[in-house]
């Protein structure tokens, strides 16, 4: 495993399909062959698993004691956070013991990557309704990542060989969505894309920025003229900047096929605006990718699946997408290519 | 012709596209062989246009006092309701004048189906900002065809093979759509829905609603428990009555292939929300239904396009299916599959 990056996993919340995944991710071929495999979890919820899911149980498990003593450390293992009583956990129960566990694993996960530890986090499934019972004050991965690092911008985007999205509001209600659009968040998100395009492909990528209102609002005949006071200024400012952007396009429009084959990216205003059509094209093929962080950290594209957790029924195909992302964004010495 | 359903076309705006696609219904092959297109417009911009374009003159013109003094008439004909100074309309501008006249042919072809001189309406793309600037006090077609009939509910409806969506709220802006959605009225969407997919496939349909926030919500998580609140309970009062729904499902996941192959309708509850996933796999093939309505309304799934006006060059696969699906839904003396 000499030169590998290191990547750390979470566990994700230990009711869900996380614990089966992460084990997955310890023995996987595919993932053993780019990077070494740290897994953040409870080390008694994944023998659990492994002996519901007829897995095999992890070979090295240390103590986060320990695994800080041991900065050199190069081997798959699984760092024990000790977070959670395992035999009082449920598979496919919401408890605030289960959302508080898998915050803890992603603060050791984080705090680890600030310090070279890892290079990278891939991060398996949490449950937000756990989060929230558990009071962890963020409804999801992506604002976690943004606090704990002290990202001063940062945005969720979703990459595949079909499409990619990014999105300049998150997991808030349809309501909430117009307050939270702004000129500079906006001009943020369209930069942040920008950037990971050129990382992705090795070349300046042409970027299309979504409208808000149907039919981009018709000039102000729907809405409250969101395009022209300020998703437009933000696209001017960015193609000042030297981005090749272009917007704001009618939502519906925008992801035609004939369009889809000019363009690299897609700057979504909300979360359903860009996940609807990237789960059409490209759902299990996706990866979950947090721009503007200090650190790298990808994602699974898909939830707790509480309805077979612990069944040894999860499809690892996501999982293993984002743990190869994270080693790749992790170790490029060359660009990526998204589109092989 | 004998036998044959006399389908009224409007022109649509006359600066746009529909003046063209009009002159193309009625000499088209495909339309002729399943009904008798009366185009309701100005005779003088269809000889503009047929000049411009290169395309046959109409043949027969009868002013509208011609056309209501013989309700026998069974011949393509244009019918001139003499609605614009012809000379003056310069296409692809934006006019007060030509929304007055795409307006008065409307109101023409809706009187004459409420009297059963035509059997049904497909419509030419009107333009939004023209209608507002001749102080049409409706949006859309949709809202104007519901005024004009005196219906107490309607709802647009796009159908294709690939994928049939309907619609609680229509051409307003994204921050209008939360405080437009009620349990009554979605209710009513759902058995609209509901009633036109039995008339369309001869058996009951599958019907997906779907939700408004994020992963629906996640239990009140985003959002105002729209889902919780105001959703649920119209899907539960339609299963009550027999209707055979699920939902609210989460938007980004109703969409998926594996899904799309066991529902036979969306309810969605924004413009974007279906009219993504319907542009994304059958632009250019569907037809937008009004629902609801005393009379068989169908549409083009395409606007005015004044960026190609008068050139020739427009597409008129959509008009076409427009036309046809309102002869077959006027003809249809057996149910209509839309899945073949």
């Amino acid at each position: 495993m000499e030169g590998l990056p290191v990547v750390a996993i979470t566990m994700g919340d230990p009711a869900g399909i996380g614990p089966e995944l992460s084990l997955r991710m310890l023995t996987e071929p595919a993932v053993l062959a780019e990077c070494v495999p740290v897994v953040f979890g409870d080390a008694a919820i994944l023998m659990r698993v492994a002996n519901a899911c007829n897995l095999a149980p992890p070979e090295q498990v240390l103590a986060e004691s320990e695994w800080k003593s041991r900065p050199e450390a190069r081997t798959a293992a699984v760092i024990d956070c000790s977070a959670v009583d395992a035999a009082a956990v449920r598979p496919g129960e919401i408890s605030a013991a289960c959302g508080r566990a898998a915050y803890r694993y992603i603060e050791a996960a984080i705090e680890s990557a600030l310090g070279a530890q890892v290079a990278a986090v891939a991060t398996a499934p949490v449950h937000k309704e756990a989060l929230r019972l558990a009071s962890v004050p963020y409804p999801g991965h992506t604002e976690i990542f943004a606090a704990l690092t002290g990202a001063k911008r940062a945005c969720m985007m979703l990459a595949s060989d079909e499409i990619t999205t990014s999105f300049v509001t998150g997991h808030i209600g349809f309501a909430d969505v117009p307050r939270e659009l702004n000129t500079p968040r906006i001009l943020d998100v369209i930069e942040l894309t920008a950037e990971a395009m050129v990382r992705l492909r090795g070349q300046a990528a042409s970027i299309v920025v979504c409208g808000l209102n149907p039919h981009s609002g018709e000039h102000g005949l729907f809405g409250f003229q969101e395009e022209e006071k300020v998703i437009g200024p933000a696209v001017e400012a960015a193609r000042a900047r030297g981005i090749n952007v272009e917007g704001p396009i009618s939502p519906d429009a925008a992801f035609l096929p004939d369009r889809r084959k000019k363009v690299d990216a897609f700057v979504c205003m909300y979360h359903d605006q860009g996940h609807i059509p990237f789960k059409m094209l490209a759902f299990d093929k996706g990866v979950n990718i947090t721009l503007g962080l200090p650190i790298i950290r990808t994602s699974v594209d898909h939830g707790t699946a509480f309805d077979i957790a612990w069944s040894g029924r999860a499809d690892d195909k996501s999982m293993i997408q984002a743990v190869l992302w994270a080693a790749r964004l992790a170790g490029a010495q060359k660009p990526l290519a998204l589109r092989t």
